[in-house]
């Protein structure tokens, strides 16, 4: 990690801040699962499975699953496992892909659509994408994947259950032979702090990913936890169409208040100060006159100090935002 | 990971076995653990502080501690920090060093003791050592570790809880400049499940280390854990002198039998068949015959197929190992 990230919660330790500044649901209630994983008092006592074998199972096979500990840990071992690639990012998107490039010496070009991807070893796209929330259509990619069948795609669907767009389906990941598909319990369950993702790709991309990472990464609460969750799959329901549409709301307020939004096909919003305030700034005064915390976007790479992105949270926390944000657009 | 490991219950599900195949103390009780964190059901509901910032204050200091997802991370962020090096591993021992070493390209040599390591850029030391238990006397580490201030020491004291011998302290760690010491909560408060340990060394060797990994790779519910076990660690007493006195036991009691032991200064023993049976089989006649798990340690360079491990438990679960390998060595 070289930039930092949203969801810096932690930076503000006893502030009960309404946080916008995660991609995630907020507000659903982990006391079911505490409640599991607490009958089970001997987790902790032993070795996880280092292949997560029976969670992978769950998630599709294990040899076109790879079980990490969140989709980071999986873009890190892609990086290594390919080391020294020529990797094209589609951006802006989330950093840790550039960061991993560069860790494991990939020559690194920066572009701003699939079609700029021509000569890479490996394509980088976020979709649907974080953090401007857009989707590539379902037809184009497929056709750009089979397009280029000596270019590997890493295609990080972590944001899949925030759209209702189609996307890439695992099957679809493992026929092409050319794309990792990469998917996050975290998103699905609100679970950041569990540390659970997963790669999906052919079984001979698997096999050089399995080949490159350490065992144990993921803790056994975490595999336990993510089974649990998976098997109950229905109490958790994410309604992206209302999500998509409370973003939307959220996004004519600000416009109407001189503030620039991206078009979104997704639960959160790309946004831009056009007073020349930066970012950062308005971050601070949202937490301190608020109890709001956003996410200053401006160390996404082509972004500017006065991007930032929100995440839409239920509709009386985002009518708490629209009358905070008016009072700032008046300071 | 390439080769396996030890504790492997989670391959005999269903199976409640005595488990000699880890080093680690079993028997203790993570119900207070896991009620502690079962009241904090919003734990999963947020990332963790990617730097675990409050419990590296807690082993140390934020510049001179690394928290990690286990030893074993710091173990591949180390080897991938220092990319090329010319590695020494004193063995036989713990095959990660070397899994670790290959993956990030070090020259690799193998060497039985520290005074064979000189040309080495990086020595790899385990010190209670695994499999064989043998600790390092102080005073000749220390003294090896000044003669030596261009080559940069790893010193994994991860078995530490289990040894009443003198080892290296962090503080001496930071001081030397050129050591990485290793230490596992694992042992300590006997949690493999939760993935947490850390590194402690100079800051300059820290900051490099940090440099090359994720974020976010301990979860938060190990993080709180770990947190929640440090202030409690005298409800945690792990008896070195007892347990050794039992492995001393054990060592008696298989030497009369015609198993060749080593000597061990911890609560586990390096074993060898001399009947010319291998110990796989010995450790799948275990599991059948007597719900006996032990650690096949045919796979640590430099052993045989002839070559087990077992960890010393209570005085009646040792009682029936030795039970069952009195009828094996009649069989």
């Amino acid at each position: 990690m070289i930039n930092g990230h949203g969801d810096d919660l932690h930076r503000y330790p006893g502030r009960n801040l309404i946080n916008f500044s995660s991609n995630i649901l907020s507000g659903v209630d982990h006391t079911p699962l505490m409640e599991h994983l607490a009958r089970l008092a001997s987790l902790p006592a032993s070795y996880p499975d280092p292949d997560a074998s029976a969670l992978a199972r769950m998630l599709g096979a294990e040899d076109t699953v790879v079980v990490t500990a969140g989709a980071v840990e999986a873009i890190y071992l892609i990086a290594l496992a390919y080391r020294g690639c020529r990797s094209a990012i589609v951006g802006p998107t989330f950093s840790e892909y550039e960061d991993a490039c560069r860790l494991h010496a990939h020559t690194v070009s920066h572009v701003v659509s699939l079609s700029d991807t021509t000569g890479a070893e490996m394509v980088w796209l976020c979709n649907p994408n974080n953090p401007t929330g857009r989707v590539t259509p379902h037809a184009t990619l497929l056709a750009h994947i089979k397009a280029h069948p000596s270019t590997l795609f890493v295609v990080d669907q972590a944001y899949a259950p925030y759209t209702t767009h189609p996307l890439l389906t695992p099957s679809e990941a493992v026929a092409a032979g050319n794309v990792v598909m990469l998917s996050s319990l975290t998103k699905r369950f609100s679970v950041p702090g569990l540390r659970i993702g997963y790669a999906v790709g052919a079984p001979g991309i698997m096999a050089r990913i399995k080949a490159v990472r350490m065992p144990w990464s993921v803790n056994a609460l975490a595999i336990e936890g993510a089974c649990w969750l998976l098997e109950r799959a229905d109490r958790y329901p994410v309604d992206a169409d209302s999500l998509h549409a409370e973003a939307l709301r959220l996004a004519s307020a600000m416009g109407e208040m001189g503030i620039e939004t991206l078009p979104t096909d997704c639960n959160f919003i790309l946004c831009r100060l056009t007073d020349g305030r930066p970012a950062a700034r308005l971050k601070e005064w949202l937490v301190e006159h608020h109890n709001i915390l956003i996410r200053d976007a401006s160390n996404f790479y082509g972004l500017t100090p006065s991007h930032f992105r929100i995440a839409s949270q239920t509709p009386a926390h985002n009518d708490r935002l629209i009358n905070a944000l008016k009072q700032w657009t008046t300071l």
